[in-house]
């Protein structure tokens, strides 16, 4: 028979009232951003065209808790605090001595933890009397999360969606159409720099790089318009640190404490919010292991440099010091569109250069073999994305195996994989291989970055 | 700025112990099913080749409280209790004075309330010595949740899918390929049945009650192999009760008793579930209404009759006394697939005979109106099946804006609707009708009912 389930649940009052800033306990201050015109330091009023200025004092803050709005904390309620589940059937399975906890963000409506960025993004440019967000899309997490937050707080939402992912994922695109988001297939002729892309080549497949560029020119170029990131900056860093200071109190309530937390990294966000809450203790002293883990074919810190470099490819963003694979590097096709991009926050990038936190890659063979393993013995899908964080808890209960020992492993599973069953019948039916990407590339790429 | 979201949550200890028997408390008892080839009452005999004792004890008990195992009801804690909202957005839209709280069963991880049966039919099964469950399913949330819930009892899984659907919902198929599932599209050669539809007619599209006849085919040529079935039954009836009596205790924690109960109505199982433990309160003379809301393109409650029938096109499964459009009607196509079926569980059907219950029918504009309203106000995106309870629920709340009286309704949301924007997209671009059975097939499928 079956294993019995172990889930971990806190109630809502224990929804935490504030995030958690990491830039309070950094032992070195958190490197500038560059204007990317002059690559001078950026000032708030560089920003003041893209964000409101609550997000822009969060991105610059160095207070270690920010409170969470009583608003945003309310529709938090819908979903959170989520489940932490002891993987019991997972361990069984692996036969380990370790014992494997993960905390689960698919329960929200956009069916992964990005809805914790999206709703105070949503709210505080609400606040600021802003009546439209513009965004991009690449796999469609991130643009779905943001058209469900402005559908609850009444504004409009226009989603630039990478063009080959428009054209393959209609489900996507008919999810953020639901929520009443207006979804373009980028690159596109709104804008000048999908124009420009657009003469170049009639038929681009568009690119993370140019619906970046596109949705920043449509929110420079409208009054009433603002931009919302998904991952990278420290606002969005700081508002997903919620899974962290849940999943601790959730251990905490069966007296444990993990010795490794894992979880998945592109833009750096999920990991940030499941691992920085910890590092607040490990800068206290206390020994715990922090691993980010990242697709082989988009090596961001296993395989990049740390570096300024520009966050799109048309150079309108702000220029930030981080792990980089260029920002003209284009990854190979691989089935973890969350993963692709070329950079990664600057706050994992400087606590990763400084030695904090650990980095692996695997290819996506391995991804979906841990995947398969954990649908089967745990009875959830996961992303594609969320599997890497799987097959890092899999190699680490293989090591505590290994070496005799119980470890205590915690890992975020960030979303769940029902818009992804392409992807899992390409696996079933053998037709996956690995990607790797092209090294000649990547030299090219790492090339041009800006001379700072 | 948006409204407050209101959760009830239960913990993990308030899942119930014991599941309602609605036969204990029924002023007639159940009329009996017959044998499909005398037209004699069945014994329990004659079931054993398709499912466990325990399952046909179940069947025809007249206990009031069957005790859920302990091993099923760990299982129900990976997703249960599931939560009860307010809706207060729905309300705000509607300006009504009524309380509309509905209760949510899409957080399984087969994403409906199926999951609740298929645990205790695994697990039942498994106890007696079976090693494989044969099934068919049409939309596929059935056949969903039981390949998931025979992985979690080491059982294998044989699922026979309406080709049509095997054709157009890949990830469906997917979905129980990753559960270990094997997935067959019916008309299949594995069987007799299959084999005779397709000598007649090779590029057949199936039918559900083509795909029931192959699967009780295979479950009754195979000793190791029993067959399940996902609705209609008195003991999936009976496992569904786990929606009603958690929402009668949370309901309690905020004082509140409803005054009207909908749920969708194809089967009946997600109807009885949330309604049978009220309707044992009305039993005791408390007043509460209970709606049962189908579609009108297949109108069992409504436009059918009470008489006995058989329950498949292939006439091998029990003839049982229900509201019935007649076993070969075929209803038009229309995007809820898992309210599709002639027939309607014995037991509702009855109740609603007696005048216990009430029935209403809605066109599918009218549903995916309901839908989507619901989705921009309360965040989550419903099956269409379960939009049909969303549609009876807002005619209620404008029913008690018209009379001025501030009236609780609490409805069942029985799943998600991630699998079904495909059609979604199709009501948003404008193509999507209303699809009107034709009166002349029904007249003719009510001719061929059984002489009993």
């Amino acid at each position: 028979m079956s294993e019995p389930i172990r889930k971990i649940m806190l109630d809502e009052k224990s929804i935490p009232t504030a995030w958690y800033n990491v830039q309070a306990d950094m032992p070195n201050p958190a490197e500038p951003a560059l204007h990317p015109g002059t690559l001078q330091p950026l000032g708030p009023a560089d920003l003041t065209p893209l964000f409101p200025m609550e997000l822009i004092k969060q991105e610059v803050s160095t207070e270690r808790w920010v409170e969470i709005p009583e608003e945003v904390r309310e529709l938090y309620k819908q979903w959170r605090p989520t489940p932490v589940y002891r993987a019991t059937g997972l361990e069984k399975l692996l036969d380990t001595p370790a014992k494997i906890y993960y905390k689960y963000e698919g329960t929200s409506p956009a069916g992964s933890h990005k809805l914790n960025t999206a709703l105070p993004q949503a709210y505080y440019n609400k606040a600021a009397g802003i009546k439209r967000l513009a965004t991009e899309t690449g796999a469609g997490q991130w643009g779905s999360a943001l058209s469900l937050a402005c559908t609850f707080f009444g504004l409009e939402c226009v989603v630039y969606m990478v063009k080959v992912s428009y054209n393959q994922k209609p489900y996507r695109k008919a999810f953020m159409q639901v929520y009443g988001a207006e979804v373009i297939p980028s690159p596109s002729m709104r804008t000048a720099s999908g124009r420009q892309v657009l003469e170049l080549n009639p038929d681009s497949p568009g690119s993370l790089g140019i619906a970046i560029s596109e949705a920043v020119e449509d929110a420079v170029s409208r009054e009433d318009t603002n931009y919302a990131l998904g991952s990278v900056l420290n606002h969005v860093i700081l508002h997903q640190t919620v899974i962290g200071l849940e999943a601790k109190a959730q251990l905490a309530m069966v007296d444990e404490y993990p010795d490794v937390v894992l979880g998945c990294c592109g833009g750096g966000s999920n990991f940030a919010g499941i691992a920085f809450p910890f590092l607040a203790d490990r800068f206290q002293g206390k020994k715990v292991r922090l691993v980010a883990v990242e697709p082989d074919a988009c090596p961001t810190l296993t395989k990049g440099v740390y570096a300024y470099d520009y966050g799109d490819l048309a150079k309108l963003t702000p220029v930030a010091k981080m792990y980089t694979l260029g920002h003209d590097f284009i990854p190979p096709g691989f089935h973890s569109g969350g993963l692709r991009y070329h950079g990664d926050s600057p706050l994992v990038s400087q606590l990763y250069h400084e030695g904090f936190l650990e980095a692996q890659a695997y290819g996506q063979r391995t991804i979906f073999e841990a995947a398969l393993a954990f649908a089967r013995s745990e009875g959830i899908i996961p992303a594609p994305e969320s599997a890497h964080a799987i097959a890092g808890a899999i190699a680490e209960a293989k090591a505590a195996k290994e070496a005799g020992e119980a470890r205590t492993i915690l890992f975020c599973l960030s979303g769940h994989g029902i818009f992804d069953l392409g992807a899992y019948e390409a696996y079933l039916s053998g037709g996956l291989k690995d990607v790797p990407y092209s090294e000649e590339a990547l030299a090219k790429s790492l090339n041009n970055l800006p001379k700072v």
